[in-house]
């Protein structure tokens, strides 16, 4: 069975992960940063050793395309992730994708294959939104739900514009955003979560991502001597507010997901008098679209009854929807006959974090690999996979877009 | 029956309240500022003006005693409370239990009464801790529990001590703290809770004082990514604090007292990061010493319990603890008495609040006399007795104190 070459990998990520260094081992390479472009102009450089065509388009996307004379007029099969990383970042998150897919595309240039579709890699601008909000931008320009423009228009915190840094940088591209249409799309990525991990699980295949809500919560109570106020006449902000996170946990174990709170004010947070307002945020996260509206029907439903229990006032910002992405059947079962074909234990999944593949699921049939994340870190210096667990993945990568490429 | 001049206390109530004025309706006089100075100047005017002689101790507590020729060599009456003030408060907390025993004095004086016993008043130095702490350090002086020197040797937080502001102001006395030894001490003062007021009820009958305990809990989990962790592989540590909140409700439910969570840090407090670290204080307060040695044991058991369930590691400092205080039987039955013999509506109630009563109680039969806030509010230029409210307390200190110096 045809092998990636795990070395070669392994020293790719190496190689790029010491770009935007800020620390012994941590770099930070913000969108569209010189670092980024430093990162960007090595993988060109990579993506030119393999003869690829090379596609920059008008939102800094760029994307290598392995063709030839037979199939340049067949829809592309893509795989592909992003290279801009948060503030001290480990070397997979983003990276591990883009380069398995140049890693997959060598492999398969080596061993003389002709496959009866372009294979191509794409590196997606600004995945991570810490400098320019929104997040996913460049995926999302690719599948035409933002504008170029749209985009151009986004501001750092130094006031500084996304179209000015990108052309700043040299990656202003004149190809449409919106250009290429893939015949399916593959992003292999590490899982940013403890689940493979904790079930010594090799290869996630990931269904889908999960649907967010974010609320903001004003819980308005009646601040009070904590020592004279009587239970029966208290108006508790801070505990309607643990109240609701003890609820959200039950409605978790009750419909499945997820729900955080991640940040709780009290107002005036003094040891002796009961507060007065408590403002928190609610992460609510379910792959399922009917339950997740369930879910915050139900906040909803505690919230009216707290009121009335608890005498406080109760407001909510509803500050971010987005539904969740089902990928596509086919394709979740040919990367699950892949990971089975080369003997590696796999679990369907639910990607918990935003993907670059949840945009490009809009405009072609597409679905993820995972690999491990030790002790479900990522975003962080610690994040870590292991080498086998790294070349598990590109290989089931491999094994995927061979079979995808041969399609008709 | 005899009746105090409502008139004649209420003017010296909203005289007094001019004294360090600090908006329209606010003052602010800490203990032992220029304003503190200028209210004792006031009160030890008017003591003068009744002939009382006056005894200033060596903490500044100020003792104004009616005697006469024959009943000097008796242990004296003593009513009285503090006249320091927070900042931007009310007109009443203090002062009314100050002023309403100079009216009760002058009452009975004008009345042309032979009181078996003295009858004296005493204005308590720092009973707030505003600016010095501990706060209640006169009184516990005057009960001899701090010495003196201990009590010049508190900084303020412009490192001013203590015993330099007393001599400052010119209240540094000669006499010993603990000279005076009462027959008896009664204190009047507004409720500086809701009680009173939400009961419709005139006169509070207080059996003691709350015991109080303060934790500060430090619980750590672990920060993961909200969107991304399962349920079962997170380590919640805000969510544990709140279970602990919800929890300690239900044991004042259970138990009786009032349980309070005040303050409350999330770290990192990101909206999609699950909590590392909940920093809270919780204070807890009952009038039965075992109920509140039980609540802390049931919250003992609690923390193992989450420690378990919840996987968090949890850590309590126990910052204070104050006993409950038990009012003297006869003396709370004779103020009973007296308010039902004036015809006023009374409940039996046990103060949330810490009082000079208390510190008295190690020394002398004592008892407190409480009349109604609005709204349960104090500390705050909103604090307000209506003046019927006023008049009902000082005629119930008149009768009482009436009864208690003719006692032998």
């Amino acid at each position: 069975m045809l092998q990636i070459n795990g070395q070669r990998l392994l020293s790719h990520i190496q190689k790029l992960g010491t770009i935007g260094h800020d620390g012994p081992a941590s770099r930070t390479r913000l969108a569209l940063s010189d670092a980024d472009k430093e990162g960007r102009d090595l993988v060109l450089a990579w993506m030119r050793e393999l003869q690829l065509r090379i596609v920059i388009d008008q939102v800094g996307n760029i994307t290598g395309l392995w063709e030839t004379e037979e199939n340049k007029d067949q829809a592309p099969v893509l795989t592909g992730s992003h290279i801009d990383t948060v503030i001290h970042a480990g070397p997979y998150d983003g990276c591990l994708g883009v380069l398995a897919g140049l890693e997959v595309i060598q492999t398969l240039q080596e061993q003389g294959s002709r496959p009866r579709r372009p294979l191509g890699v794409t590196v997606f601008m600004n995945e991570e939104g810490v400098r320019f909000q929104p997040d996913l931008a460049g995926s999302l320009a690719f599948a035409g739900g933002i504008t170029p423009a749209q985009v151009y228009a986004c501001i750092d915190k130094d006031g500084l514009r996304l179209g000015d840094e990108l052309a700043r940088i040299g990656y202003l591209g004149t190809a449409e955003a919106t250009a290429i249409r893939p015949y399916a799309f593959l992003e292999l990525h590490i899982e940013q979560g403890p689940v493979l991990d904790a079930a010594g699980i090799q290869i996630g295949i990931v269904e889908g991502i999960q649907g967010l809500h974010w609320q903001r919560v004003t819980i308005e109570g009646k601040a009070n001597h904590a020592g004279t106020t009587p239970i029966s006449l208290r108006h508790d902000a801070g505990l309607a507010a643990a109240k609701v996170n003890v609820y959200a946990r039950t409605l978790a174990e009750t419909y499945g997901g997820v729900a955080t709170i991640g940040t709780l004010a009290l107002k005036p947070n003094a040891v002796n008098v009961i507060p007065r307002e408590a403002v928190f945020t609610i992460d609510l996260r379910h792959p399922d679209a009917d339950k997740l509206a369930a879910v915050e029907q139900a906040l909803d439903e505690f919230y009216t009854g707290l009121h009335q229990t608890d005498h406080v006032q109760i407001s909510v910002e509803h500050m971010t929807a987005f539904d969740p992405v089902h990928f596509d059947d086919r394709l979740i079962q040919l990367v699950e006959d892949a990971a089975q074909k080369r003997g590696y234990s796999s679990r369907r999944l639910v990607s918990g974090a935003g993907q670059d593949a949840q945009m490009m699921a809009r405009i072609c049939p597409t679905a993820m690999i995972f690999v491990p994340s030790i002790g479900g870190i990522s975003h962080s210096p610690d994040e870590y996979t292991p080498d086998e667990d790294v070349c598990r993945g590109a290989n089931v990568l491999l094994e995927s877009l061979s079979v995808l490429a041969t399609r008709a």
